[in-house]
């Protein structure tokens, strides 16, 4: 009984889990959110990719069947779609897609990381399905640390995300790519500073679905008995595990604990 | 030729290290900066002992003479003053001793991290030095991201800072702690708002005194000849060699290197 491994530098990728949950409830999920190292966003290439090889390799160890990088930093390092043959699939290639399917002929705009923005994946995914399509990768480096203080609906946020904003809306974007898994619970203000003519785009849909389109046709082996979710984290924080409960409910948590990396 | 070490989660703590050479300029200094793992104020005492230990170890495989822990965080887990044997200094001692002073009878405000603040080490030390006196400390988690995205100037910084002083400013603070390296170039916007009243303190120079005097009391071997400054980071992201530079002006760094940790 093989589980899908998930993992996140925190713990905004329960976000994605959740999607997995919905599309595939047999599934048994262990997930890793990498909490003693994050931010992941402001950090070089180098350490991303030697923190990327030692978390899957862990969910490896727990005998993982395939690894979700729930993580746009982590995605953005990506070089392929597996690592010594244990096929991974990142949140990048499938926001792209998501994002073209809403989009109406204007630009895209990507709001994400430092690092994710320095990588230029979002660019050459979106380019690879549209060539020639104006693109506007928007660093948000404030926006984990605000979200993380709990600020989301705070004066100050607004004011961040305007400026943020600013350039990718004077381009004539018409849709935006929330770029981070920490990005979701700022939908609602994004939306609402970026007025209806924009969509806001997650990608935690958009991977759920990749993952399970691999399940049936075949590609990813089905569970065979109905399996629940296990999370490790690399440090216990207080509030991580309310927090990661409240983004998983209705899905209970069977069992959190603390991984040594 | 043993070298002092001196180690921060960033590179915050190079204030600490500037203070130290002007007033010992002879002695060779090797500096960590755990720049990979940045930042330890939103994480668990258990994590922040356990990256001390990795920091003060690998700082004893180059040889040095003693570590000052520039870091307010895990200056606040020291449990203390050597580690196996090796002399340790942190600096939430010489700044509670240095508010002491400064102090004219009112309460002592401390802005640190929310790791900082948890542990109470600054209420401690500033309650041995003086029995019954007003401590308020305020954790302020959103001034790193701040001073890292170079938004010291800023009217958002100003509009955060404002909200972090206003219960030390209610209980009649006349000195207030900047209880992290990150917070020294925000110091003339909180002298500003704290207003003349109030004497604003950082911890480097008293820190720097405190090794000068154990050198001159012999409790610390003196250098028997003059010595540079080497710097490891244990990331290179972009950008830290230049601050670094800037900050440590006008004493020059002989090597920047990378250390896996």
């Amino acid at each position: 009984m093989a589980a899908i491994g998930v993992f996140d530098s925190g713990i905004g990728g329960l976000t994605v889990l959740r999607a997995l949950k919905q599309m595939l409830p047999d599934e048994p999920f262990v997930y890793l959110g990498d909490t003693a190292r994050l931010p992941y966003g402001s950090k070089s290439p180098r350490t991303i990719r030697n923190y990327l090889h030692q978390n899957v390799a862990f969910l490896e160890s727990l005998g993982v069947k395939a690894v979700v990088v729930a993580c746009n930093t982590a995605s953005s390092v990506l070089e392929g779609d597996d690592l010594h043959g244990l096929p991974l699939y990142g949140v990048i290639q499938p926001g792209a897609q998501a994002a073209m399917a809403a989009s109406q002929g204007g630009a895209v705009g990507v709001l994400a990381t430092r690092a994710t923005v320095a990588s230029s994946a979002y660019r050459h995914a979106l380019e690879r399905l549209q060539p020639g399509l104006q693109v506007v990768e928007q660093a948000c480096p404030l926006l984990v640390p605000l979200v993380e203080e709990g600020w989301a609906d705070d004066p100050v946020t607004e004011t961040v995300l305007q400026r943020y904003l600013s350039e990718p809306l004077a381009t004539g974007v018409d849709t935006l790519i929330l770029g981070c898994t920490h990005y979701p619970v700022l939908k609602h203000v994004v939306q609402r500073l970026a007025g209806p003519g924009v969509t806001v785009i997650d990608s935690a849909q958009t991977t759920a679905q990749v993952v399970k389109n691999d399940i049936m046709r075949g590609r990813l082996a089905a569970t065979t008995r109905p399996g629940g979710i296990d999370v490790f984290t690399t440090d216990l924080a207080p509030g991580f595990r309310e927090l990661g409960t409240r983004i998983l409910a209705p899905y209970p948590i069977d069992s959190w604990s603390l991984a040594d990396l």
